[in-house]
């Protein structure tokens, strides 16, 4: 007997060790998972969208399921930058070639006539899905998730439903060709998986808070897998996404992160084995006097994110407020319909983004024949490439479609971001500032070779033909620019930068831009893209960046004001279940302070208004004698009453440690407590005695109207 | 008039504006001034050393403020990594050959003889700097810092002395060639400079919080000088020094870092212009199967830094409580002595340790001719050194002779750390994981390369004798594994690691090197070395990283207990100034929570014994008739009362906000808020009711107690 009792008592033991580990051990699992499952779909949707655009251009006549490079593979290796439209390769068969039989001009219009129709097909494809099954789906998901991770509940947002649209949509609305990027809705799906394996980990799935940490490591994965860049995803998570990041946080974002870059790696969507997604060639010194261009690059990244966001919100608030509002199928369509046309005729806006901004960033090697490396060199030396030259013919030609591609650019992306299908900032952000960089570079290129002697440039030439300047590098910072412009991001933006191009010798110029661009866009307007929309849609998130700098006190932010009603509060032995009730019907508050009586208002706790609900219905069906009569006490001991009916016993549900301050508490440190402490209330007290209580929104409505805004315009649930 | 009046105003007004201007940019200034002072700093003092070091050696006849460099800067270039003591250099005489005229074994012993003497010349220089000038210069600084940081003053520990004679001495230490590194030391000369610059801006130099967000950005600038890690160094004071880091202080330090590292690079210390100091030129693919090893390197890096914590924290504590303490001169000769003494003889040992990993991380290149790099190779072929081959017997001389080092550095290390001169810890416990993983990738590369037709291997090698696998990448990832261990660093690791390497291509093998390092550190034993060191010293370090997870609550830890006397309060009006006064006599406690009355024990505030002990003594040097009866008030309204003496109105001095808890709190709520919001105290109260007090103090002595250990060994200023 005794025996067994031991044995028994040792397979508790075990079991209960088995348990603590699980515990310990279910958020390492957890993220694992949902690395695993970030990456996979990140796999997925890169495939298939390489598959769907290179649709848009031909097909493969043997399978096909292949895409070009696949089709191909049989066929000599072939440079996926080339701009050479006739690429020599059997099985694949452009729409033009096809239909047409051979003629040019036929061919390039049937071309055309097939990728327009092709990207408005993917395009309504996109939207009527979002519209039909996952209204969430749309966007890019990073303001949402910013709120949710500062504590705000939006249900069904990060569910299986949104995930599958989100992850189709993505698909179908970057083959459409449209100006978006991949990387917030990579976020934005990776939050998805997040959300769905933290239901698997009771410790997670229950608690709210716990889950805000599994859904910050998600979204490094989610920049993880649409970069490449697991470091520079922590760093995101960080800087720009989470609101609390305690260092175990950082720890499992930083595995989760690692998770899903190697299995993407694995998957190897792109059939090439670089984890490095621009990676440029070169590590030539740069030069002291260069930094003037490269600030000033910043400087231009900076304004651009300003007249972005000003005018991108403009575009969004039309939309909100007007009837363009209900029709967001036909609105993706128009805007498909205009980037198609426009975009084909352009070498430079037809080539897919992420390829343009590969070939701005690289340098003109020895056997590119592209237009921008028509470069007067010295064919007969064997270094010459490693110099700067002057441009030739195609060079200027070059610039002037990229001036093109610019403007166009520019416009375009400031009326797709906001449409109804998943749509990121980051790609079309990065090659607005690659372009200007580009062009600045061979600009700053030309002055230099044709003025070698300048004492300016002296320490830049070996010998008057020997200038080394790298217009690739000055692509590299004005995209780091414009994003930061867009953003305001720092550290994570150069840490990105450097996943992406492997330019570690770069650091000093990368680093100049992105804080001159932060400058200027924060002297122009403090508020990032996210932020932005934020505000718009009137999200209660509460900033954790900005300073509070007012001199407010408690009691000037609080509940009551001088001439409203006194405070519902309940007391904690004399109030009958039926008044209780009537107070419940009369008011709409979340909660209620217990106070010792009506007279002396000492605080005794706080109740909420569900648990409230709850324990009265309970009583009322279960309990024997608890009537409309019965008092309820939130007191330890109950006095004994044999006339009067049942007591109704509510100590179980009472908050004995609410948050209190007092009313003369600033209203800076106030901000403090509600950020650090992740509050959604506290209650004022004078000298011991309730005075009244502040909740999150009367917090942000008094930011607001500090800072002449319309305070109503604040959601809440 | 008006008009005078107007252009005065005016002038005001600009001179309002330009004061906020640089209230608002002070901060900005400030961390610039402590960039370009910390980068300056480490120029001198890497420009010290490395002559210094080179003093040991020989001299330069022609210009002895030359160091062997610059000295042989006229001749034939230098491979500065060769191990060929007879270096090809007309100007640079060693003493050995100055002094022997020639003789072999007579210059080696002169050359012996001359490097254990200047060493212990440095050494006894460098102990008696730091015993007679700057008790607080020794050691690596950084969990004085950590401890600085989370709230704690050390007074004098961030001075100017400290850091001139930290500086002078870590030249010294340096040079005199003992198991030590500069990082360490240069947060700390960086944090100096951040202590000394913040009294330039009062907004900074009086609010001991807004100093710690410059002493957070200048531990990043410390770490930016010391590796050229600008970005490794905002991770480091993110994830190891700092205790709260606002994304405000995130940007400043982002900025701090830049501007140090540029200072640097301009300033040029080594002659070299490479910003990567152990900077790789290979980036071939790693192989899936190569996990295993570096797994394994993580684990035994993870090993390695349980036992060295354990080792040097019980030579440490030996040391506190022995009478070896009190002779710390004696302490630094004889480890110098004992270091010089073993290491001149190895080759591997009497290298620069800088030196040492950056010829462990390096592939053999064709001219290479060092010992490490005697393969098997057919030189007829162009590309052989692609590949791997059968190693010769120099290479498995170098590995008896690597072994060697392995268990000189380990041992020495352990006693070095700690003794009372400037030494850091990042340098050596590199070592040791590169001379590791080094041993273990030659093994595995033996391994293959003598089976390379076995299943495992059949990927990596493309035929029988064209096997590719890069030992130095192995010590790549074994130093990132033993510096994990020590620190338990993960993410500032591995960028530190890149930005040191510039090896972005193996980003999977250090991530999964540095996170198993942590595993089976933590698992091992949760505190890092500076925890330890921290924990040693008893400091009153309340961890930021550890979560609470007991369910005490507020009562069991305030102060009154059960049995003690009453809590001493002060009534808000009607103590006499004599009963205030032999309160502050008989009791040590910083400050009073004042009440109503003494019956009620309602809260209205607390008072700081500080202010009260000026106060009284200001009123009683001044104000008319406050004597010993008069009345102390702290409510707004004072009765008039002719009769009796004049009162004294202290509201001024009373905190009308302090922050309180229930008695009910649990001990995890109190916890975070301590952490969270920096609390030095928080009130305890029960309906309104104060019931007791919970200091800093009591909540690391509750903490103590909990983990089991002796809860009086916590200092508290």
């Amino acid at each position: 007997m005794r025996h067994r009792h031991i044995v028994k008592k040792r397979m508790e033991g075990c079991w209960e060790q088995v348990k603590g580990a699980h515990d310990a051990w279910s958020g390492w699992v957890c993220v694992l998972l949902v690395g695993v499952a970030a990456g996979t779909c990140a796999g997925i949707i890169d495939i298939g969208a390489t598959w769907m655009s290179d649709l848009k251009e031909g097909v493969c006549l043997e399978a096909f399921w292949f895409n070009k490079e696949q089709c191909c593979w049989s066929g000599p290796s072939l440079n996926a930058t080339s701009l050479d439209s006739a690429i020599k390769c059997k099985q694949w068969y452009s729409w033009g070639q096809m239909i047409s039989g051979g003629s040019d001009a036929g061919s390039y219009i049937i071309g055309y006539l097939f990728f327009v129709l092709w990207a408005l097909l993917f395009g309504m494809l996109a939207a009527m899905l979002v519209r039909v099954f996952a209204p969430y789906a749309c966007g890019s998901g990073i303001p949402e998730i910013k709120t949710i991770l500062s504590g705000f509940i939006i249900r069904g947002y990060l569910g299986k439903w949104t995930l599958l649209i989100k992850s189709v949509g993505m698909m179908l609305a970057v083959s459409a060709g449209l100006s978006l990027g991949k990387e917030g809705p990579f976020v934005h799906v990776a939050c998805c998986c997040g959300n769905i394996f933290s239901y698997l980990f009771p410790k997670y799935g229950r608690n709210e808070a716990k889950k805000r940490e599994i859904l910050s490591a998600a979204s490094a994965a989610g920049v993880s897998v649409a970069f490449g860049a697991p470091i520079g995803g922590v760093l995101f998570s960080l800087e720009e996404v989470s609101y609390y990041f305690p260092l175990k946080t950082l720890w499992r974002s930083f595995f989760c992160a690692l998770i899903a870059a190697f299995i993407l790696r694995s998957i190897n969507p792109f059939g090439n084995d670089h984890l490095v997604m621009f990676s440029i060639d070169y590590d030539e010194p740069w030069h002291l006097q260069e930094l003037i261009p490269f600030i000033l690059l910043g400087a231009l990244g900076g304004l651009f994110g300003k007249f972005f966001i000003k005018f991108n919100i403009m575009w969004c608030r039309y939309r909100k407020f007007s009837r363009l509002g209900n029709y967001p199928i036909f609105e993706v369509l128009a805007v498909t319909f205009i980037t198609a046309l426009l975009s084909y005729p352009n070498p430079y806006t037809r080539m897919n983004t992420s390829e343009l901004i590969k070939l701005l960033v690289s340098r003109c090697g020895p056997e590119d024949d592209v237009e921008l490396c028509d470069y007067g060199r010295n064919l007969n030396m064997t270094d010459t490439f490693k110099y700067s030259a002057v441009a030739g013919n195609d060079v200027h030609s070059a610039l002037w479609k990229l001036a093109l591609a610019l403007i166009f650019k520019m416009v375009i992306t400031i009326f797709t971001f906001g449409i109804k299908i998943p749509a990121g900032l980051f790609i079309p952000s990065m090659a607005v500032g690659a372009i200007v960089g580009r062009m600045m570079g061979i600009g700053f290129e030309q002055l230099i070779v044709s003025n070698p002697d300048s004492v300016f440039f002296s320490n830049m030439c070996e010998a008057p033909d020997k200038c080394i300047i790298t217009p690739g590098l000055y692509a590299m910072v004005g995209a780091a620019a414009a994003l930061g412009g867009v953003t305001r991001m720092t550290v994570s933006l150069v840490v990105i930068m450097f996943e992406l191009t492997g330019g570690l010798e770069y650091i000093v110029p990368m680093m100049a831009a992105a804080m001159t661009s932060k400058w200027v866009g924060d002297a122009l307007g403090r508020e990032g893209i996210y932020d932005a929309h934020i505000a718009l849609n009137g999200y209660p998130y509460l900033d954790s960046k900005e300073e509070f700098t007012h001199t407010t006190i408690a009691a000037d932010v609080m509940r009551p004001r001088r001439n409203d009603p006194p405070l519902a509060v309940i007391t904690q032995d004399s109030l009958t279940v039926e008044e209780t009730e009537s107070l419940l019907r009369n008011t709409e508050h979340n909660g209620f302070p217990v106070v010792v009586s009506r007279e002396s208002q000492y605080l005794v706790g706080f109740v909420l208004r569900r648990d409230l609900n709850l324990a009265i219905a309970n009583a009322r069906k279960t309990s024997d004698g608890v009537v409309s009569n019965s008092v309820i006490y939130f007191t330890g001991h109950v006095p004994v009453n044999p006339h009067g009916p049942a007591p109704l016993k509510l100590r179980k549900i009472l908050d004995m440690a609410p948050v209190t301050i007092t009313d003369q508490t600033p209203m800076e440190t106030v901000v403090e407590m509600f950020r650090k402490l992740g509050l959604r209330q506290t209650l004022v007290t004078h000298n011991g005695r309730l005075l009244g209580i502040i909740t999150k929104k009367d917090v942000l409505r008094h930011i607001a109207q500090l800072q002449n805004q319309d305070p109503e315009s604040i959601l809440f649930n």
